[in-house]
């Protein structure tokens, strides 16, 4: 019998908490057997969800607190007084050791917050990075910083690469994950000097991982690299700006495909062939971000998703929980210190 | 009589030209009396074709020249060896004051290096700035800038809200355009300290310009603004993406809807219902940037563009060199100048 692993979740988080989370679990619960789950929030408005979850129930322990995370809380005010929330037992648990792995729909800035505060940054890691999966023809593709952070200088761009070289092995299955850093040209000359510094230094670490140099953000769609890096400025206006046109999209189509009786006979027929399309561009398929470069795995879902979504999530955090990321970031970190050390003064973070 | 306006067009840049060029002057030419052209480029390639253009052939005029950029030419090469060539004799001719703007398929490195050469930047403006045009739900946005430089500070992100309003007004008909900072965040105290500077330099600065404060890169296809500022490295990472997105998207659907005979006869179906939303995410239609803060008005055709793209390239030149745009941008600055002057030390571009 195979050893139980323990995730730990915030039942509260999220627009759609507790249902979504508790009929999220028993969507993951049914297709992953050992798993078990410690679950934080009331105790009186979980239990009847967890009753209509059957294939979950029995694996779930509910850890009760009354206080939870509102969904516009500040980061600096939860830092004060989040003790106690569902979200922060939540990450403590997985601090104790108890679980592999937190995850959570609420709040993105208090969890970044206080998941740094209870979890403290891996020691060689100087930003920690959130990343997350982003579809293409071929599957998917990880990218990080989307948003932890808003700069990164050239050393702190290997650590993503790092970071996210070794995620997109624990989560993608990718053996050999190829990687690249974002930049507007695939020419050495082009980009901010931070970019390029980080080319340099990505060669020069001789680090086991498969650099392609820099990718343009309209080859991302190709498949053809695993892992692309860049700051959280750049990465988060990447992400927003490719939800808004695939949104933006979506909603033109569907008014189309009802905009009439012959035009919703047609989208009737074409709607098998859509399927494929449909699974790759739902946003419920990629959910889950990680913070990357903390004592410990913490998830985060979107706030709005549903029990589909959330269950995607705990999908995450069992892969990332289970894999052996952190010493392979370890290991890797350790080639990289000296390299990076050479390149000194350190660079300044762009601004 | 209307005064007769000219258009000097680089005939041989891009993909498909000189045919492409000489077909769009022909389509731009039907619906657009009062404009004539002069055509640069190779008579023997450009003769035949214009015979082919009954409406447009007795406006345009042919400067014969044997040289031309090529597509995979350096910029600095050009500067050094591209006098006499179609782009460079296209350009000259603004300078000289004989055409109102110029239009080019070509190299976009070697078009904006030449043009900042012959034209020479516009006192006051710090850094040149490519916009562009962006589909959204109500209309169109512009958005710069895209890619002339890599970094702007606070004082040059106002001048691009300055030039990018004058823009719209002069190509989009925007009465008063609702300006906004592409930022990661709608709050004061996201993003980069040259993006918060900017915001409050805009809002000191006093202008004629209705300033909307930050907006998020998916919040652009609402449509609810019509200026979109951010640095060249940002607005074309934004750009890429977006055109990466909506390229997978399109690249999908063609494939669904090619499928099977079932899906194909609910193609055909749906197929009128999708003539707005093919129209409006058709790139031909937005085709056309903008080098601004130059003497003289030169507009970047996409190199792969067609007769239609190319149309709309040169209603965009005629649009801006019909317009105030100048006046009203020189008398922006001029607001601007002291207020800007007083954020003193100039801040330190983004790296």
């Amino acid at each position: 019998m195979p050893v139980r692993k323990i995730i730990s979740i915030d039942g509260m988080g999220g627009d759609h908490a507790p249902r979504i989370v508790v009929e999220g679990l028993e969507q993951f619960a049914r297709t992953n057997v050992d798993f078990d789950f410690l679950l934080h929030g009331d105790e009186a408005a979980l239990k009847p969800l967890i009753e209509k979850a059957p294939t979950a129930a029995p694996r779930i322990t509910i850890r009760h607190t009354d206080k939870q995370v509102a969904m516009d809380a500040k980061p600096s005010q939860m830092l004060r007084q989040g003790k106690g929330t569902s979200m922060w037992n939540a990450i403590e648990a997985v601090k104790s050791g108890e679980a592999i792995a937190a995850v959570s729909a609420g709040n993105t800035g208090a969890l970044m917050a206080l998941s740094m505060f209870i979890l403290r940054k891996v020691d060689g890691v100087h930003r920690p990075a959130l990343v997350g999966s982003w579809p293409t023809h071929k599957g998917v593709c990880a990218m990080l910083d989307l948003g932890a952070d808003i700069a990164a200088d050239a050393a702190q761009l290997v650590e993503f690469a790092i970071m996210g070289a070794a995620f997109a092995r624990a989560v993608h299955g990718v053996q050999n994950p190829r990687v690249a850093l974002l930049n507007i040209g695939e020419e050495e000359l082009k980009g901010h000097e931070s970019i390029r510094e980080g080319a340099r230094l990505m060669r020069a670490a001789n680090l086991p991982i498969d650099f392609r140099g820099f990718i343009e953000p309209d080859k991302i769609g190709k498949g053809d690299i695993d892992v692309i890096v860049t700051d959280g400025f750049t990465g988060n206006v990447a992400l927003k700006t490719a939800e808004g046109i695939a949104r933006m999209i979506s909603d033109m189509l569907k008014d189309a495909f009802k905009s009439g009786p012959i035009a919703m006979l047609g989208a009737l027929l074409v709607m098998p062939a859509l399927k494929s399309f449909r699974t790759k561009m739902d946003p419920r398929n990629t959910n889950g971000g990680v913070f990357l470069g903390l004592n410990g795995v913490v998830v985060k879902s979107h706030g709005g998703t549903d029990n589909v979504g959330f269950a995607h999530a705990v999908h995450v955090a069992a892969s990332m929980g289970g894999s052996n990321f952190r010493t392979e970031v370890e290991e890797n970190l350790r080639r990289l210190a000296p390299v990076a050390a050479a390149v000194a003064p350190a660079q300044q973070p762009a601004k």
